[in-house]
């Protein structure tokens, strides 16, 4: 065991975008992120710490390492939940403009967005842990701003100066309300202090 | 091996409404349907084909028996396929209303719905194999019906009667269009002739 190295987090995602965003978040914590780019069985689950908790686990017994994934999604209360944890098709399919064209006459616009990170490690009996953050807000009656992605242009969080989608923030900013960024940070947190591998 | 007890074909749905639409079809063919109601793998896909696959063989696997399993989804063209593989969540949340909310002011409503059997046998390789059935047609204006379950009520099938959406059908005559049909029967007829396992 070689004290003075740093720790590394293995983040199994093919999302570049997502690896930087944790990246920033985790480096805070002295520990480096390594981005695997192997495939993780993702499930259909209504909850997405379900679905986290199956992919950490296929990732860490195929990769014989101690890995994390993150997934998250948008749920509308006027909507049950939905787009929930299937966001990302919803994004690529109906997208923003689907989205509020589902709102059109709503005045309930309460939504949140939720992350959740999972953590499982092959040599301590394969449980995974889940880390998760959630972000209140409304949805906006448009879009509004051009960074971030996804559903970011119509999601205000509570609390945002002018009301600002986080689309208009920058990503420093972002990451201050960012669900993604609480569970990264609670995960980074705990495994800061968790006993390093054997090496 | 006896010949003269019919078949058996095994399927691993905890839906006693699907399940029974499938005894009918196949029972045809003089195969018995037996219900399997085990958990099996269900994994996000854009491809309906996949998703059963997947199912299929993880069933077969743990169940050490051959099954089948049926995956089915409504592709809207205007809406990149939306809802698609994800069309159970989307009518448990925004249901056929918020489908007819985002088709509002869109003249092309082309629709299809399609259906895929996976077979897998756990003795001969358990590669899977898929039988898929197709049916085309428009999403109607308004939902028309009490038959049927999820959208059946603003689809109508091309070249159906009055253009009469399915849930206005009874049981034996939207089983003449069904996609769900089409790909039991495309199952039942190859199943048929296909080699007994050992008893």
């Amino acid at each position: 065991m070689k004290k003075d190295e740093p720790k590394v987090a293995f983040f199994v995602t093919g999302n570049i975008h997502k690896f930087h965003e944790a990246q920033a978040v985790i480096s805070q914590f002295g520990i480096a992120t390594a981005m695997l780019n192997i495939e993780a069985l993702e499930i259909q689950d209504d909850d997405i710490k379900t679905i986290a908790k199956t992919s950490a686990k296929d990732a860490a017994l195929n990769s014989d390492l101690a890995v994390f994934v993150e997934d998250a999604g948008l749920f509308v209360k006027a909507l049950n939940g939905f787009p929930g944890p299937y966001s990302s098709y919803v994004y690529r399919t109906i997208g923003t403009r689907g989205l509020l064209k589902l709102m059109e006459g709503i005045s309930q616009r309460n939504a949140y967005f939720q992350s959740v990170v999972a953590f499982c490690n092959p040599f301590q009996k394969a449980q995974p842990m889940c880390f998760e953050g959630r972000v209140y807000g409304k949805l906006s009656l448009q879009e509004r701003g051009e960074r971030g992605f996804g559903f970011d242009p119509i999601f205000q969080p509570v609390n945002a100066q002018n009301n600002r989608t986080f689309a208009e923030m920058t990503t420093e900013e972002k990451n201050r309300w960012s669900h993604r960024a609480l569970a990264l940070e609670k995960f980074a947190k705990w495994y800061e202090h968790s006993p390093r591998e054997k090496s």
